[in-house]
């Protein structure tokens, strides 16, 4: 038979009498009266079939089973029960010809949208999975969304560079994958975590603008909306400001916005600074397709005399509508999550019908929230009870459904601390990474803990989807960075040697931003599971349930790696 | 200063007497008469800077050493010695203003076209040597060519997905780099060699056209154009043939030819058989940039009784007019050559002025060869002697200057025997992958040694640049092909279970092929080292010398991973 002339979703009214050849799989089979009918299935769409009685063929025709690979021939003709919900509804095609290209056993899942099978049963048939149209449009999309985003990077005439992903291992590098040597036993790669050392280094190289979409592997530990290995679209350039990063992503995004989702993005994004951030919305990643600022309670409530809140720095929460949610058993969970996100506890007063009523409401007077209202309060430090209460807004707007799904909320989050201060190590950790550079060079010398940081992250609907900043480009900076963070001269050494080498002799100013493709087609595909997006994912405990995989490895493979398995 | 208002190849005499800011690395400075000229180096070209006597920057300007980066502005004007080698040559920059970026220590490589420093100081260096201008290209080219071959593909509606690179270990995987897993001791990830098995997954999942530039790793031996990781042009597509697939190789190849080369390339690409390259050029990779044809000599010397010959099964060889060059030394080397390939030895016969000689030739008469010829003659098996050919035509072209390097030669080998026999072994090795369909399955069931493949790969200049092949798509077949191969029915299960039951539920007729694009980058930029077409490259030995990896892996790392090392 002839290759296919049309795929099944390009065949209407149009086409009518046409011979065509089409082929794909049988997703359905139906015996009406002796007729057959098959709907036949491929990338773009369905097509149906009907094969009469008493021709040729009929007798093959009866043998196809759902899932059956075939290839048709035949006409089309104009269906007598036509289907408004489909492209080629209108038509179907008289068959004259069928040949059976594969043939197909019972399969395990069901490939319609209905089935509610368990999430590590579609993995474990990720390829019949892959089949349901919902399934595989998000590859598509994934598919389209690359193509979009490398488009707007080409035509700000940025080159796709490619970078190693077999690397030299950092000690304390705890999330890092190693890859033993097999030539030199005791040693090792590591599996890049991002390009970041090598993107800065095509900077020292001259080359202007780079981009890639670069695999990323991170040994982390388990989380529900992450993978072992992800793609970044990787940014840098040379002779830049933030200003023109932040642009530039934006431009991105808004033709991205465009070519997928058929939307307009309102430019230029918002910005927020980090403090302002975490001073309204309890976090560096606000969802802002809904309001519900974090109210500071502290001295409007400082005229009562209420136990619990001795002592307390801070008193911080919201003034809420009542709502028939509001019973203990909901507060009690509040409580819990305020708890875990480092508040001290959760209060709350509601006034109804003139009555107050909750946890706190015997020091509190009928002025404290007006009737109707509930006041939710949360005590501890300012940091502690607005992050509680960063926790808490999500919950709360999720559950009173405050959420919006047809906006889209895109904000930068700019003016970063540099430094994050562990009490516990008693030492500075870098917030983004030890190669950001510093708002003000003055204070990183001399009060590093409040030093701001070049560093912009871009946040859409509640997640980080891209994180960035300007460089440091001057050798003895970054020396200093290191020292600041804890390192010894011989660490610096030992472990950036190289890249402290890289600098001294001629180092452009830079500054790079990296999108996280896997959550921007999350987003853009409206699915909350990182997992729909990725072709061939690992679940959450980090298992390949397809492939079986990570299996036990061969001894004599291990052998030859020089190593053994500790008992 | 304002961000540069050109890059440093754009100004000529039309932009006169205009106001220009430029930015870059300053790659010359000559102090002449107190005027310092400079040249300021970027990405794109080079730009001359006068700075003037007497003026307040001039004190600035005397500071600036090579490799500084500055920023300056300026005016226009018109050089007084021109230079016709540069496109920016007839004029320079009066500078008004110049700030020093960044300074730089002296390089320890120059930064230009001359110096002949070894390859492991610029790999030390890599970073430096990238800004010369030829080093540089290599890579420009390559972003280039990766955007023409991509769009290529895009064009012909192939979908650009992803594939896992943290797989499932196979237990002979010799070649393959094992990634031990954190979570489960013992137990670990390979990375993947190619994304064969999930190519074929997303077409047994109905996406009909797939592409990917993939990142393969191989933990080969070690050999001069090898790296531990490459980049892979994957392609794959249902429903489809190989002439289809070949149509499309030929459509990429000869649009990246017009985009990159400027050169035509004559399409359809010339075919041979396996069977007909090896008799002719004794390799599946013949360079026909030149003739030089293997000939039979069996028949012709079977009058001559040399005992050298005797109970050899083939006399292959060439005849060449007398060189110079045919000194004993040379055939000694020569020798060398045909022993290491499988040839029994090399014997000649030299024809001047009347008179024959070389080793064999007093077994000979002087209708042997003509005057002014040399025959040389391999015995040996056939396989033996036509390889070992092969060798000494790659070696004869090479030292007689037969190159013409202007040419390009494209073919397509096709009918490559599916598999490979062991005598060692005493078993069949699959000669492409075991997922290779062969051209016959009768033959396959009853004459699997003979069984020619349904593969096909693409030669340049003596170079497989590509290979590919109809998959087997049927689920019992596949099985046989493992069996075939020496597995057991629990070898196969546990190793490529979940592959074959994903054929069983309607798996497409499907096939592809790969392209390496590091060798395709290679060619089209005349190099011969494929490390210049590589960012950060590792050596031969397999090390990255400019970040020092493979390094020692930290005692507490192996022991979080449940490992320790054999002393």
């Amino acid at each position: 038979m002839s290759t296919y002339s049309h795929h099944n979703n390009e065949l209407t009214i149009k086409n009518l009498n046409e011979t065509v050849f089409l082929k794909g799989w049988v997703s359905k089979v139906r015996n009406l009266g002796g007729l057959i009918f098959m709907d036949l299935r491929d990338q773009y769409g369905i097509t149906q079939l009907v094969v009469r009685p008493n021709t040729a063929l009929y007798e093959r025709a009866s043998q196809v089973r759902s899932e059956y690979v075939v290839e048709v021939k035949g006409i089309v003709i104009e269906r007598e029960s036509k289907n408004k919900f489909m492209t080629t509804g209108d038509i179907e095609i008289d068959v004259t010809e069928l040949n059976i290209l594969n043939t197909a056993m019972t399969t395990p899942i069901t490939i319609s949208e209905q089935d509610n099978i368990s999430e590590e049963v579609r993995l474990k048939y990720r390829y019949l999975d892959l089949r349901k149209p919902t399934s595989k449009n998000y590859l598509l999309q994934r598919s389209k969304i690359t193509q979009s985003i490398r488009n707007s990077l080409l035509n700000n005439n940025f080159l796709e560079l490619e970078t190693p992903y077999l690397v030299k291992t950092t000690p304390e590098g705890a999330k890092e994958f190693i890859v033993p040597s097999r030539l030199y036993h005791g040693e090792g790669y590591a599996l890049a975590q991002s390009p970041q050392m090598f993107k800065q280094l095509y900077m020292v190289s001259g080359f202007e603008k780079y981009f890639q979409f670069a695999r990323c592997f991170r040994d982390e530990d388990l989380r529900a909306d992450r993978q072992l290995e992800f793609t970044q679209i990787d940014i840098e350039a040379s002779f830049i400001t933030q200003e023109d990063i932040m642009k530039l992503g934006e431009e991105m995004m808004s033709n991205m916005f465009k070519d997928i989702l058929g939307k307009e993005l309102k430019l230029p994004i918002a910005r927020l600074t980090y403090q302002d951030a975490f001073d309204m919305y309890g976090s560096d990643k606000p969802d802002l397709r809904y309001e519900l600022k974090i109210e500071d309670l502290t001295d409007k409530l400082s005229t009562y005399h209420v136990p619990l809140f001795e002592s307390k720095a801070s008193l911080r929460g919201f003034t809420l509508p009542n709502n028939a949610l509001f019973t203990r058993k909901y507060f009690d969970k509040l409580t819990e999550i305020v708890k875990k996100n480092h508040g001290d506890t959760l209060a709350y007063v509601k006034h109804e019908g003139g009555q107050l009523s909750g946890s706190v409401s015997k020091f509190f007077d009928e002025n404290v929230v007006a009737d109707g209202y509930t006041l939710f309060i949360v005590p501890g430090t300012y940091e502690g009870a607005t992050n509680a209460c960063g926790a808490l807004r999500k919950e709360l707007a999720k559950d009173l459904g405050y959420i919006d799904e047809t906006l889209e909320s895109l904000v930068w989050i700019v003016d970063f601390p540099l430094f994050e201060y562990s009490e516990e190590d008693q030492r500075l950790y870098a917030r983004h990474h030890p190669f950001t550079a510093p708002k003000d060079l003055e204070d990183f010398r001399n009060n590093p803990k409040d030093t701001l940081a070049k560093a912009y992250d871009l946040v859409w609907n509640g997640y980080e989807v891209g994180g960035g900043s300007m460089r440091i480009y001057n050798q003895e900076v970054q020396n200093e960075m290191f020292e600041k963070l804890g390192f010894t001269q011989e660490e610096i050494r030992n472990k950036f040697g190289f890249f402290i080498d890289a600098l001294k002799y001629g180092t452009p100013p830079h500054g790079g931003i990296a999108f996280g493709l896997d959550r921007i087609v999350m987003l853009a595909t409206k699915t909350d599971n990182i997992r729909d997006v990725i072709a061939f994912p690992k679940t959450q405990s980090a298992r390949d349930i397809m492939m079986e995989s990570p299996s036990p490895i061969d001894k004599l493979q291990l052998e030859d790696l020089g190593l053994k398995v500790i008992k």
